[in-house]
């Protein structure tokens, strides 16, 4: 594989009818959305799209649709988010049939998984496909924290894993990944709420799903840091931070619905038991949203 | 209703073949033995029984097969660990047509749930079913930490729920619940580790895994603390607290079924990503076994 | 030394003037009064006691006082709490010019400490005197966490080291303890909250600012116990258990101070930065007061 | 006061002899270096200078000296870290006396401090002097931790508070406080490890221990991101994380004093508990060190 991922990876969230199906047409919508947002690779089945919350059935249509939909557009990267090694390999291979570009995996655990199970989760998977996998740590929703020196022992044993995503918010992990790789495994922010201060460090790219509501001010944000433009980079920072600090504590799924709302798009709700945002976060939503709305018009 | 748990409540293992499908000949050895181990109730599909690692079709054979062969014999709780609210009311409809006695109810969370949410995820399961619901706490699996002032609202709110199951092995939490419900919301020990002193403090019994390995044990702590023989029933606890420590510590599926084979029944492994204890953790865990399954036969 | 510490081991405010000097007067009372309450052990200077909150005169003038008005009368433990070694061997060197019983060592810490800091403070304090030293573990106040395997190592290699006054209020801790020590090392309970189940798990006794409020309600729930009077025991301890979780939470030394207000008797209060209760916590406190001062008088 | 404080805040550490007494003549060698090294500022009896372990006469020492010596050349921060109220004012009192520019304040707990105990304690500090105060959040060695929203709160209510440093290395923290004051709160990093991105994100300057041992890189690295020069600040910046990283984990007191010895000083070792590096975290110093050392020659 030659695909080198870089840049603003995008989460499209998966939208709902009002009797709780997938609404493809509103999926088309969203991915369209995004690749207008300029956005360098699409993640389908993430946090955002509620992966955790869709049916085998549900996960393999919207992989399908997004396979078929982005060929020839954007690289796609497919998350695998699954309780047993099994399921994740089967979701793995699945991946694969649909010429998937790379997998994000995370692993998911009931009972805390030791080191060595973690390891040998990564390298299970990565002898059932020929993709590249994004190891994603994210501990506040999964429940399984891998610290760095895990992350360059997993990069080190397991062929495929040749990205990670770190979404704790802490760039003292990014920067004993970047030590102890000798800047060498490529790291992506999977924090909004610190992404600015991640890219500044180094990181190679920001995966994110404000660009579904905020379209292009992450990838403009990501190209002034790149263009070492420091004062536009921090001016743009601080106009985002605000609002991408809420959508990340009040849970993505449920604020990005409730933005797109605000917007005029209604792509339906989180799935229960998650609820909607009361009335005083969606009030608050739309302060923050409405000045990076008219930004995104100039 | 008219039925009032207390007591232990006893957790069988899932056995798995070789090919890690359902061994249900095996799975029926697990339920007679816990009969035999004199528990007052079985509970199904719980942590030690795989339940997160299990497809729903699994999930309904055990229901089944439990249902037919525990008729008369014993109350059945029923296991409920679903990612939407959707899930978890199917998962509640199929127990009750298949006659079981409660439901034991655990939310499940990706993205984390607040108060609000939790209590709504009660009330639409509590709606769907006449099942008693026991509430069951157990943050450090479920990554969903219910404080005392919570499941007294959702006791006090929701009809069907007429138990908790507290797992935290914090006593002040127990405290606090008999505090703030006037010694009315029966609580059951879920931690094995300080199961002697929530029996001590009154609480109604101890759901725990532990009879599969040590039969009759817990029954004889239990029944020793209700008949206030104090010398009797610490010293019954002190031999039994090492190896209650090291099941919960190091995970009841892996421990139980390597206890399994260290008495001689094949019941298979744990599924991936979890792995079977190391050689020294066996080796500790046998240490750990032997005088408590002598102490059995006497 | 042929003292063994056992029941209850008897905090003592300190009470201050209205201009923040020590009353020694009111000290006396103080003293008097745990005296009256059957009190088997006085320790002075400890958390209760303001310890961190004295200057060294302060600390001394209490020591002198105590040791002078309880010879003969009840055995004294002498608390030390210092940033640094030097000042814990002096204290401690003046503890035993006294004739002080045993010291009551906590270690503090602004940087961290490792283990081997922590067991080398232990092991130089030792060295410096020949008082017997209660080793105390309260990370809560102190910052430092000495886990049970190293609570068994300072055991082990530190002469003078033959009592553990845990205050963590997590069972397990005490019965990894046991286990490790093979029930050899004392155990008190220093955590208010879980005495009760800490006494019935075996430990030898407990450390308590309670019964400056509460006179001798603590000896009658640890006699219950020692006499295996389960019934009685419970019963004890669900009258006291809300107001020994309220003073352990909202802080000893305010709410002990504010109690003793309520009770008529004014020693002042806390040192600033610390605060007096609130008009609300101060009418709880006295709902949780009365029945137990009434239960006293029988 | 019209002092306005910015760039490095460089603290001192305290040398003391082989007897454990202040060794003033290896602390004005320590002062000087710190003005060679271009310091903006210097902060006494801070942290890294040992203020919890030092006696009030010490204390004293350090201040009068440092005072004397500063005058006419660097703004004077005086370290305030007490456990009473009344202790912290006349400290304040004594720096004020000795015209100290400005005081860094941080609580000091044994009982948990509330946030009204923690508003009081900063407002009496600043009715009892005219001197600016840098509040300082380290809840990692107070104890206390104070969030942004309370900063803010003891911002717009302390007359005399007028900047933060923050100690966390959560970047979220300083987002939050630039948010809530409208940028106007001048934040300090206290964090070494994320110093870099702190003063990325808009941080007015960075209070560290650092340029004792790598003398002028701390202010270049602070001067290239000032002139928006990005290639250059990530550069210097990584050349520095390592070091930076380990001094901060391991305790900067005692690492700072191995690196002094490493370079040929020996200003004495941290007070006991506190212990020397090992051999191996020796020698690693060593290899972390000697290249930022030839960095400073050319």
């Amino acid at each position: 594989m030659n695909l080198e991922l870089s840049g603003i990876i995008a989460y499209p969230i998966t939208p709902f009818t009002r009797e709780d199906k997938l609404d493809m047409s509103a999926f088309e919508e969203v991915l369209n959305n995004l690749i207008q947002a300029n956005a360098d690779t699409i993640a389908i089945l993430g946090s955002a799209g509620e992966n955790f919350y869709l049916s085998d059935s549900e996960w393999e249509s919207i992989l399908k649709f997004s396979a078929a939909h982005l060929k020839g557009k954007l690289p796609l990267v497919v998350g695998v988010c699954e309780g047993t090694t099994a399921n994740a390999i089967a979701k793995a291979k699945k991946a694969e049939q649909e010429n998937a570009d790379a997998l994000m995996v995370i692993p998911s655990a009931y009972w805390k998984l030791n080191d060595e199970e973690i390891l040998q989760y990564y390298q299970e998977i990565s002898k059932s496909t020929r993709l590249p996998i994004i190891l994603y740590n994210n501990p506040a929703t999964s429940g399984v924290d891998m610290k760095p020196e895990l992350i360059l022992r997993i990069y080190n044993e397991v062929k495929n894993v040749q990205y990670v995503k770190e979404s704790t918010g802490d760039l003292r992990r990014i920067h004993r990944i970047q030590e102890l790789s000798n800047y060498k495994l490529p790291i992506f922010s999977g924090s909004n709420a610190t992404a600015y201060e991640a890219l500044m460090a180094g990181a190679t790219g920001w995966c994110t799903a404000a660009p579904n509501i905020i379209r292009e001010a992450p990838k403009q944000l990501y190209l002034a840091i790149k263009a070492s433009k420091l004062d536009l980079a921090r001016s743009l920072f601080r106009k985002q931070i605000p609002l991408l600090s809420f959508i990340t504590e009040r849970g993505l799924t449920q604020t990005i619905k409730a933005a797109f709302r605000i917007l005029g798009k209604d792509y339906g709700l989180a799935r229960k038991p998650l609820l909607d945002l009361s009335r005083d976060e969606k009030e608050y939503l739309e302060k923050l949203l409405i000045p990076l709305q008219a930004a995104q018009m100039m």
